[in-house]
């Protein structure tokens, strides 16, 4: 399945580049569930657990969050590597800068499980998703204008494409006025891949 | 050993799908260590480190029978997906939520190796498994009505494939008078595989 | 790469297992790390970072030591493999158990580098190794017995596999008397190895 | 894909050598995360995260540093692999020992994260990438030596892999000077990748 050495630009290899990103995606998928912590209980055999997890629930919800934006992540990071023939110097870079951000994810969340319900981590959450969605824009961009997909074309619409920084960004500003609104305006991503599946192709 | 394209419905990768599945699978059954406390000595060296260990004992436990559940849900796993032919979208989302029900398995491990003597910790382990058992016939279901298996066969009977879910949801009422015993009735789901291998196919 | 599917007896895919159990190796290496504890200081400014390191050296040869014998253990699964035809349910089953064993060494690491002076740690140690060593010769006696091996050979002989549970089941009684004689006991194997690739196959 | 068998050296099986590495890389990529500290707020509601966020930022650029630097690794890594046709034993040990310093990055990453101030952790951080450089260039000349590369060539000049060895060395005695501008220092290594990249081949 390596992808033909043509002359003149260096080239990378297929299947250890996508290797290597599908380990990066499981492993931060996998990571998420160290943010999940286990309650200490401090009252003896008297002591209640359900109590105690169910303070949890933000790490339980972040965790569920988390692995579903991954998820998609990992859809779309697939569906877009099926089209491309060839790596350039620059798709690795760019490609290795995403993986960063990716593999980043578990910090925010992290957060967010914590201090969900203060600004701050929303903030930091959808600047570093916003951010993944720019850096896989940038793949695109330099994928179509250097030739390295398959048939020149790429089959994901640009506004799909752009729903993901669209969506995090405008939550920003919503995250100051209420973080539970920003966190719930995050849904509305669900419903635009939805719409995206119904749309013939 | 991609799978062929074929028109009409968007088809996703079969080799990315199953590398990302057994990443998940491997991380999660070697993050299960790290549940494993070490023990803190604190009266210098005349303190005894058996004692300490000894009691950790439940955390050896749950880490045995936690590798050995999530080794028989690789090796279910991987007995459906080589009949799939095809992964359509939907087989491929189920697939992100069993590999996000798979992942978490390290939390409800974590409180079963901490309060194996409470019923929540059960409860929630008792659950979790299930749920995973529920999204696993799901994904035959769909594979069979959808016609994404080779052969449209599957080689599992359901009453095998139904047994998880059972197994861990009759275990849950127990749970509440004896928690002990509902550990000790998930061995059954032993007995199940051993007959289950010895019937002609 | 799949092996050809024979009639009769159910049969595993090569490739899945490989890939799961190079899953758990690599993670095991690369958890050994999160085992170095980062010394925590106190006393401001003037407080040195030298001293409080070379406090934590024995959890820095723990690394070593367990990077060492997890990669002699990966090279012998690797050799053995490659001699693999065919892989049966027991074969599977045995593998699991031995990937579990491979995935618990970083918690007798864990006690090693911080208990290396006493006996105990050295005992775990020696006993999971020795495990190990004893699942891996009973997958070869299996698969030699079941006509699972490429051409009914192994290259390997008996003494080079026995040395492995030999060398730390012998540290075990040394451990009682001077844990660090123990400890050293075990780079024996290293000779073992510097041995048998010298002599003509 | 496997190298094919010639007689008299005991070889080991690329594919596996390649996703061993591969899983080991992805997963020291993915574990530095966990070096971020979350802040633990104490002051209730009116605390403010901001600043605590802030005062970890040291933590955030030795992620993205350490991101990088094993990034830039893998690079090269997977380029010198591309020209190897056959692998000996002791290429296979120098590449696990290459490992072995790979995966152990996250522990000086956390030192320098934690305690980018001082002298000590530039060193120990130093010191690392160094021997891996050092490691690499070992397989380098053994590959070159033993006529493992294909077309007995290797496309990068000896300069370019020595910059890694000798741009973390120098930093050493400037690190006793002042901390930041060794660390400042190691940015010199992307200037040359850059410089390296525009030379005609």
């Amino acid at each position: 399945m390596t992808a033909p050495r043509t002359s003149g630009v260096r080239e990378f290899d297929y299947d250890r580049t996508v290797a290597l990103s599908d380990g990066v995606f499981a492993i931060a998928l996998t990571l998420l569930v160290l943010n999940i912590g286990v309650p200490q209980l401090s009252g003896g055999a008297e002591a209640r657990l359900w109590p105690a997890l169910a303070a949890g629930g933000g790490e339980l919800l972040s965790y569920a969050l988390s692995f579903a934006v991954i998820a998609l992540l990992w859809t779309r990071h697939h569906a877009f590597f099926r089209e491309v023939r060839r790596i350039d110097g620059r798709l690795l870079g760019l490609n290795l800068l995403y993986l960063g951000l990716v593999a980043f994810v578990p910090f925010p969340t992290r957060l967010l499980g914590l201090y969900g319900d203060r600004p701050e981590p929303v903030v930091v959450y959808a600047v570093t998703i916003a951010l993944v969605g720019v850096v896989a824009g940038a793949m695109r961009l330099h994928a179509r204008g250097a030739g390295l997909l398959e048939g020149e074309i790429d089959r994901d619409p640009m506004w799909r494409l752009a729903s993901v920084p669209l969506i995090f960004l405008v939550s920003i500003p919503i995250a100051f006025l209420s973080p539970t609104t920003a966190e719930l305006s995050w849904l509305s991503l669900g419903a635009v891949e939805r719409f995206a599946r119904r749309l013939p192709r």
